[in-house]
């Protein structure tokens, strides 16, 4: 068995089919098995955008692959709204499943930890500060000056803080440039916001089913995201540390969440118009129920028994408040990116709609110089979340966006 | 100043245009300012399909144009989720706008009144109890048995209750076919069931931004549209009648149906990322809002004003269980369909999207024989409401079906 130690462990697992690769050819393509820890970055101050202060910041980040001795194989990955750094691997050989790209993050994958040094970071608010593996701070974190949680009096946060706190842990690490940022939905925006604030170290932008700003019509739906929780007479103006918890107005609220990322097409392939319980006719009963609203219910309260509605408001607001750049314009900001940029779109994505958000960028960034690759190879029936499920579609894209 | 009187008064006030139309040529097309007035049916008790009985039954109607002697030149209109019968036309000529579907409805236009005897109808169960224009029996009415609000002891109602009780009307005007059962989105519904069900009385369909079922995943969204409603403490298992009412959460609820209801096209083109408040950078406090934020509480908020929170849930039941035919299958209800069918969906609809709903519907309805005409021409910058907004665009369309 694997020993979990600070930093991934693929090479050391991997030395003997290394060697075996050396005399027999190409390293075969391996099962989800990478063992990988989740390591802790801390930073004693971190003084927001907005000009707010957090002290004791911590974020949580893995890593998967070797740092080479030149420190120039780095490749940032960042994640999405509900999302943690556990990209790829497992902690324990018994998990349920592997961190959520793991079918492109590995030795011989499209980012191949042979090769690459794979960094996984936190943003700043997790949304699931329950979740014994995410140590990240935010609202439900004790504030060290009262020792008391946050709650509402946390700053605001935006995007250029979380890749701001991301730039500190790349700064340690001795890095000093990036052979990409790639990062799903809101990760999308935090690779937008690395490639306009570190032009000179970001060599690629991997961008999948999202955006360079929040548009209009998703700032509204975010506001309805949020809604169920502050309708929570639980939720008690953020404070509810110690007391009982808004969890049925979290609960709504990733309901929202999930049914926003997936597609009709999901929904007719898992759930047809099969009743909830045989025998229970959704006519005979307002409390009878089909199938697709019992599953709603059940997967958005295991999520939300890890995740704390504070942070999804911040989380809310962060999104919200997205132009690449940070203002004062979405041009201003584009036209900060000097890198490559691969877009990868899900046709059917509900909350990013490519018609709304890559393809204008792709036009943009090529008008203003950029060189722009796209791919629509992702989409299947999930919409939004076919750029965590499907990724290995573009798997082929992506080794050859990396190696130009 | 035309008079109030019991049926359209359109014939009435162009008697003068009317006679120089035969002089000078064609009528020209008139402004929205037919005077029209909200009419009541009542059925003393209704057993629904389900089995239960509601008692003092009483729906609202309009009609426009006049009935002619073999009663024979009807077009009976359905209406959507949050609408009611007011059609066409105004009560009093200072209303800030006429009925929805006015721009085709009315002497010269595609559902002319010098031709045919237009009849809208609500159904059971109006969303908007509260409006003094609105008399349609719900959860809202006093249950004559006890002499309080039925709240959820209410009978669950389905569209095909809501058709029962619009043949029941039909009826009583001694009318015994349709030219034609034209509605939008809810009202579509409608239009498919009534031409299951009385298939040797509707000659015609015309169904707009509609489907001829629920698909699962507008099964989920509804669930999604409920769930704020019951969040709100006060709506008290729907026992709040003479108390205080669950207005946060039925603003909610209308706030995530006037968005989904709308595009990205249409924010993009009302707000932009502006600020609700000038000095009030969302960016500076949780409470500070966007433009779209701001418009979407006002909006719903004033829609709740004269909504009830259980009308919403009786008609979100009633639209999650709706299958043309009412069952067994979709395809049983589509084969008892005889009339020639026109779909007219827009083609950015996230209610109804036309790939999930009338495309496939063209085709199962042509390959069991049907005539089927399809047109996108209403599809503009407002998504599934152009379906309302924008219908007079398909107004060529529309004529020339009612003319085959």
């Amino acid at each position: 068995m694997p020993r979990v130690v600070r930093g991934s462990t693929w090479s050391a697992r991997l030395g003997g089919l290394a060697i075996a690769a050396c005399l027999f050819g190409a390293l075969p393509a391996l099962a989800m098995d990478g063992i990988v820890e989740k390591k802790v970055f801390e930073m004693p101050s971190y003084t927001t955008v907005g000009g707010g202060t957090i002290k004791n910041v911590r974020i949580g980040w893995e890593s998967y692959g070797k740092l080479n001795e030149a420190k120039d194989n780095a490749i940032l990955i960042t994640h999405f709204f509900s999302g943690n750094s556990h990209a790829a691997g497992k902690y324990k050989p018994e998990d349920a499943a592997p961190g959520y790209w793991d079918s492109i993050i590995g030795p011989g994958k499209p980012l191949d930890t042979d090769k690459y040094f794979i960094i996984s970071s936190d943003t700043l608010v997790n949304l699931s500060p329950k979740d014994p593996t995410v140590v990240t701070t935010g609202p439900a974190s004790i504030n060290p000056d009262t020792g008391k949680p946050y709650g509402m009096s946390f700053p605001i946060v935006t995007i250029k803080d979380f890749v701001n706190v991301q730039k500190a842990l790349i700064d340690s690490l001795g890095i000093k440039s990036l052979q990409a940022v790639m990062g799903g939905s809101m990760g999308s925006l935090q690779a937008f916001e690395w490639a306009a604030d570190h032009p000179d170290m970001v060599k690629r932008v991997i961008a999948v089913i999202g955006g360079p700003e929040a548009d209009p019509f998703l700032i509204g739906w975010l506001n309805l995201w949020a809604a169920p929780i502050k309708l929570d007479p639980n939720w008690n103006n953020g404070d509810y540390y110690g007391k009982a918890e808004p969890k049925a107005g979290l609960t709504e609220a990733l309901k929202l969440v999930t049914l926003h990322a997936r597609h009709w097409k999901w929904a007719d392939a898992a759930f047809g118009r099969k009743w909830a319980e045989e025998g229970k006719d959704p006519k005979a009963a307002m409390g009878n129920q089909y199938a697709i609203e019992a599953w709603l219910d059940k997967a958005a309260s295991s999520r939300a028994a890890v995740s704390d509605a504070n942070h999804f408001l911040y989380l809310v607001k962060a999104n919200q408040t997205f132009v690449t750049g940070n203002g004062p314009s979405l041009e201003d900001g584009l036209a900060k990116i000097k890198a490559p940029v691969l877009l990868i779109p899900s046709a059917d994505d509900l909350v990013f709609p490519p018609d709304r958000t890559m393809r204008p960028l792709k036009e943009r960034l090529e008008k203003q110089g950029n060189t722009v690759e796209y791919s629509e190879a992702i989409t299947s029936t999930l919409g939004h979340l076919d750029g965590v499920a499907n990724i290995a579609k573009a798997g082929d894209t992506i080794s050859q966006f990396l190696a130009k």
